[in-house]
């Protein structure tokens, strides 16, 4: 195995690129889809299970951690990959996304921002530095730059000074990352849908020099056209030569036009959060489980799925326990759809390594364009 | 595997018994503990998870079933089992016991009871006839006959009426089960705390015969000094040849008395409701994984249990993922206490075929008395 972070491009077809990261905790295959472990946890699931949807890596949350149970106290018991027994690689965001978001509760200046939390009220401070040191704590093997974006739509001059911050931003959190070899950082461009300062913070993350490349600041509010748009033209202005994650996307076929347009990882909580509301990402679209129509229905949610859910349940079970507020509701769904999301990354990366990724979106699209099977 | 319910006795330490029910869907260990699967699903485990806890059997609710998703539907989908993903025999009970909890909102005569729904409000009625019906449409391989009782404590009269109302029940249950080969049904000895109700109840159950006996009404609010008093002669007065269930019971402590004392067979949610509030019970007692001083220990619930919560985890985490209200707190601890409780039969069902029972006893209760681990 290997002692260095690294990151091998195996194929392209069109833009869609298929490869692997190689970290001393195990490799992670791309494209690659990240569960969110928010907690510590990825919700109502083992992370053995999670393992064995086909998850390579782990999404952990800076803000939530360090708040509870703090960076430090997951540090003194081992490190986030002991705490939450998951020994492939994690990566961290750095916390800034969510402190952006709580809004009044936070103020912003050059040094970083102070906030309080949303579990008592304590007031915090997060800097690049501070943020740094969080993720160097929880044992993250891919560490993302503290950032700032703006809620999208928002006037060019306030993305202007928001990217250029980010900018000033990453270069400290270069700095205080330091140099750890077998842990990665990850430069995380800003701009909002404006390919001349997309280009411009591309330009200023190259000349800082990192280990991978985020596409930040999307899936904020401008809808999929407008993000794909941003996606023709955002990761290309990044280095070929290193992994591109387009971070909090997305839907299935948000991530089929982000592979397509040259982006290797997501993140997303939409397949956890969906799997506890009862609503089912399949092959031929969402499923809510909820719908009377499936309290009869003997047949699987997804005949074509391998999950637990669909091998061994019928939809009127999953119905039953949906409206019986029954846990396992939530474990099975959430299962079902982790697994659907590492089933659908699994055939992109073989579509792109045979060339064949056109006529898989195709198929994709046909699929989801039949909607669900008709009622029995 | 046979065809035939039966019940073979290997061994006794005092009064304490070890033997194996044999059914078609496969044999239980008794001692044994079924842990209970209200609404088609033990809470917050998957089926093969509960497997691997150990457990031979399991319970499931008529009330439960038959209001929600009802009895007709589960045949209609295949039975119980296929329903619920557990193809290992099934003790369902008979709807008696929750319908009279009702109170106010049920009505008893001699014909059955009439009740309102707890979940939409609607009528129903459950006479003994009408419950050997849905346990048959369940696919139940261990059926309950239909009864009633009072909670205690009550006066003799009342005593008195309700157990012979019973036994007229019994009677009913009896004649409607009729001839099902390899499926058993097992009558219920009522007469509350008093030895002669206790004689009357098990002679008329005697009379009319059934595949095994349950000792009803007691956990009912009597305490435990009571309901071992009540024990020291009601098993006895049950046929030796036949498995004896101790319906609802109980804590640790409970068991291990009940079992010296005769009792081949136990239910009870409680393993699987204290795993949702945070309460584990280990060989020293019972632990609130809630209480601060877990909050940096590295350490095992329990550092003999090979159960995943204390394989893989510190009580530090237990202690976030509870406080953090997560699902998977009530998925680890569920999952503790079920094998705990396992762990538990399994030891007592080793010492009573070794003739140790005392010898564990004593052992068992000295464990306790210690109390939890210092903290750190
Ligand atoms: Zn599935
Ligand atoms: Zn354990």
């Amino acid at each position: 195995m290997t002692q260095t972070f690294s990151f091998s491009l195996h194929g392209t077809d069109g833009r869609a690129r298929t490869g692997t990261v190689h970290t001393p905790r195990g490799d992670i295959r791309t494209p690659a889809f990240m569960p969110v472990g928010t907690a510590a946890t990825v919700k109502a699931m083992m992370p053995e299970s999670v393992r064995a949807t086909g998850a390579d890596i782990l999404l952990g949350n800076t803000y939530h951690l360090m708040l509870r149970p703090t960076a430090e106290r997951v540090a003194r018991l081992g490190g986030l990959h002991k705490f939450m027994n998951w020994d492939r690689p994690i990566l961290t965001d750095s916390g800034g996304f969510q402190v952006m978001s709580l809004g009044a509760l936070r103020k912003l200046t050059e040094e970083g921002v102070t906030f309080k939390s949303h579990i008592d009220g304590s007031k915090h401070h997060l800097t690049p530095e501070r943020s740094m040191e969080i993720q160097r704590l929880l044992g993250s093997d891919i560490v993302m730059c503290f950032d700032e974006c703006p809620a999208l739509p928002a006037d060019r001059a306030r993305i202007r000074e928001s990217m250029e911050l980010s900018m000033r931003w990453a270069k400290r959190s270069r700095d205080a990352f330091g140099d750890r070899p077998g842990h990665a950082l990850f430069g995380i461009q800003q701009g909002g849908l404006e390919e001349d300062l997309r280009a411009e913070s591309a330009e200023a993350l190259r000349g800082i020099e990192f280990d991978g490349y985020a596409v930040g600041g999307l899936a904020v509010g401008e809808g999929q056209e407008a993000m794909f748009s941003c996606l023709d033209f955002a990761p290309e202005q990044l280095p070929k030569d290193k992994p591109r994650y387009l971070m909090g996307v997305g839907k299935p076929d948000d991530l089929v036009g982000a592979v397509k347009r040259g982006i290797d990882m997501f993140d997303c909580v939409l397949p956890s959060r969906s799997g506890r509301t009862g609503q089912a990402f399949t092959r031929r679209g969402v499923v809510n489980i909820k719908n009377a129509r499936h309290m009869d229905d003997p047949r699987p949610l997804d005949a074509e799925c391998t999950c637990p859910a669909c091998s061994n349940y019928s939809r009127a079970y999953l119905h039953h326990v949906f409206r019986s507020q029954e846990i396992l509701s939530s474990m099975l769904l959430t299962w079902h759809n982790l697994h659907y999301y590492q089933e659908l990354m699994a055939a992109m990366r073989a579509a792109i390594a045979s060339g064949t990724f056109a006529d898989f979106e195709t198929g994709f699209h046909a699929a989801r364009a039949q909607g669900d099977i008709e009622p029995v």
